[in-house]
């Protein structure tokens, strides 16, 4: 379909886009100090996980320093490729007694320089734990090992009827995606990570392995304690490794209908939308351009879309619903941006000004209640963001919490906060 | 409309249900040690919230002692009302440096013993903080004052086309429903509280205040550092106190239509839910009764339903989607019982029996990967339950978590876990 053509555009042009932004962001990185590893480590890490498991070769660490950001890559001392939470349980152990920062690698996909060594140490690469444990298909809900990612489990459903629709555009691991509280285009219709996640089994930096959800991990409703699960959920593996995740599964879409509007301005787009969006029909997939990002999603990929502020739509249902939805809309309609809806025409008429005062940088969602992160996470990139929008008690509580989970600070060391 | 007449029966028995088995359950309950409070601490919490607002007085502590639930009354040395954040702060504070219990009181609908003073101490009745600071109708949510009732900010709202759908039976302050992650029969359309709330002003034990998701408290999906927010929704008051709450709004239906359908089996009730939710469409509202729960409801309120296991069913959406949503249910559907769908019918057969060999008991949902509590959160009333469902190491971690939040362990104490 075009306008899925359209969005696949856009995606792929808006991860450069943020790529570009993080080497202006970071061109003068600070150097952390680094963790001397005792002698003797490396053969302790291949008694657990086995020799051909352990890796000290400079191309495999040069591999795991970085992800699909630009920031400077950072060596982890060596690598270790675990086949199951036992071995990460045991290297959690090990690392805890020697004081050695533990970074975890599920797809290196990330875009915040989430897996970089900052203080050297182990990078755990957990892509061999392949297995997809369980797939309950009556109860919507399917666990799985950290190495599998997102297509993987798709292709394995496909004759189920089922899906999971969490898309942020790479082929993620599952579990890095929880960990990232990863999001995407789809989100309007069915959430993020952070609703879509009903239990993860997590390695704490102590070794221990637990279910944040406990026995009622695949219950959908559950009022049981502190919600573990999702404070786990966007930690980035700061407080724990994810083992293994159990997601929620949702119905293939009967039908799909795709729609492009165009506006004379952003303030018509948006006025129509909230409007529109009283009336309560489930949108599946929503992509905002203004007249620019059309312009370069043109110039990108050879497209010769009108160029105009453009809403593109998805709609899933079955196919009768689905008629009678896009009937209704005589206008279309947008939201989550992650600034409030009625901040948006703001951010994009200021953001263009200050394109071109001052060539690229990044939106002003701070300043309109916005996040500095709806999808990718605080990894490296964003800490200084973070204090701005969390504010000093904020973090302060944040760090007690991890200081209560991972007291001698070993577990991805330097990411989410400083 | 004759089906919500009869859900609402449901839920009134229900809670009456509740309210029977909690007393069996806790015939022996321990008595906990009462803390001293200094001779002077009256009139420094005087000094703080007024003359006006601290009371001694018997029937006003008897009055905060309890809540719906039948665990016996359990007083608080004074019961102390405030008015604003900062105050609620300075009580926090003063408690903080006595090591003083402090027991934050909404509109005491609870039904797990939440309130109850185990340990003596401040109770901190909330519901004087009526002020609704804010409805952003454009973004679909508004930020609320620890005393706003569901009703009260749905009164209000009435005319904005917006409500707030959550619903736990009674008329519950809506910062107490965050604090024990309430939820209801609307729960399978619009989620529970952990989906709804967007941002929470939590007073800690030190008297700081913050907001739990900073400056994106009003963004609708954000990734930005720990998720601390969820970690507050269903704390019951011993992580922090809730002083004001963002949560989202959705727009009022166009109409509704209710259903009730009859089965001749449990079994044949489930094996088509489960077929039926894979047409992926929108219920708002869900009841299921085996047929001594139909009967028992006849007798209660003195209706002449079928005696048959059932479902009741609501749709909320536009008048023309609805009319294709109800073509397409020959069969009825079900979710969200609290365990997986494809254990109910064991949990709904063996109860029976159960319930025939022994008098009334709770469900098995444990055994059956479910969770002890689906709406009421664990208060003193399912401590031991939360203990066999999270496990030793959850509950360590939920432990660690709690100290270093509230050190002195001063709120709510026994509250969650023992």
């Amino acid at each position: 379909m075009y306008s899925q053509r359209i969005i696949r555009s856009y995606s792929a042009l808006f991860r450069k886009f943020q790529i570009i932004t993080n080497i202006n962001r970071h061109k003068a990185q600070q150097v952390a100090e680094k963790i001397q590893i005792p002698s003797s480590f490396a053969a302790d890490l291949a008694q657990i996980v086995g020799e051909h498991n352990v890796s000290t070769a400079n191309a495999i660490r040069e591999q795991h320093g970085h992800d699909e950001s630009y920031h400077s890559i950072e060596l982890p001392d060596m690598v270790a490729f675990t086949e199951r939470t036992e071995q990460v349980s045991e290297v959690a152990r090990l690392c805890n007694r020697h004081g050695i920062p533990l970074i975890p690698f599920g797809s290196g996909t990330g875009l915040e320089g989430g897996v970089n060594a900052i203080k050297g140490g182990v990078c755990l690469d957990l892509s061999k734990m392949t297995k997809i444990v369980s797939v309950n298909a009556g109860d919507f809900d399917c666990t799985v090992e950290a190495g599998v990612t997102r297509k993987t489990l798709n292709n394995y459903l496909r004759d189920t009827g089922l899906w999971f629709p969490i898309d942020p555009g790479a082929d993620a691991s599952l579990c890095g995606m929880c960990a990232t509280s990863a999001s995407g285009t789809n989100a309007v219709r069915y959430g993020t990570m952070r609703e879509n996640t009903m239990n993860l089994e997590v390695v704490l930096a102590d070794g221990t392995v637990f279910d944040t959800a406990g026995k009622g991990k695949r219950t959908k409703k559950t009022s049981a304690g502190y919600n573990l699960t999702n404070l786990f959920v966007g930690s980035e593996g700061t407080l724990g490794i994810i083992t293994k995740a159990t997601i929620r599964l949702y119905p293939q879409p009967e039908a799909t209908i795709s729609a492009t509007c165009h506006f004379e301005s952003v303030q018509a787009a948006v006025d129509t939308t909230v409007q529109v969006l009283q009336y309560g029909i489930p949108i599946a997939r929503i992509e905002f351009l203004d007249e620019v990002s059309v312009d370069a999603c043109n110039k990108f990929s050879k497209l010769n879309m009108t160029v105009a502020p453009s809403l593109f739509l998805e709609f899933h249902g079955n196919a009768s619903v689905l008629e009678d939805q896009t009937k209704l809309v005589g206008k279309p309609y947008s939201t989550d941006v992650c600034v409030p809806i009625s901040s948006l025409p703001k951010v994009i008429t200021r953001t263009k000004e200050m394109i071109k005062e001052a060539g690229i940088i990044g939106k002003l969602a701070l300043e309109l209640d916005g996040t500095c992160t709806g999808e990718h996470g605080i990894g490296q990139g964003k800490r200084e963001l973070l204090e701005r929008e969390i504010g000093v008690s904020g973090i302060k509580v944040m760090k007690e919490l991890k200081m209560a989970l991972d007291p001698r600070g070993i577990m991805n060391p330097g990411k989410v906060f400083f």
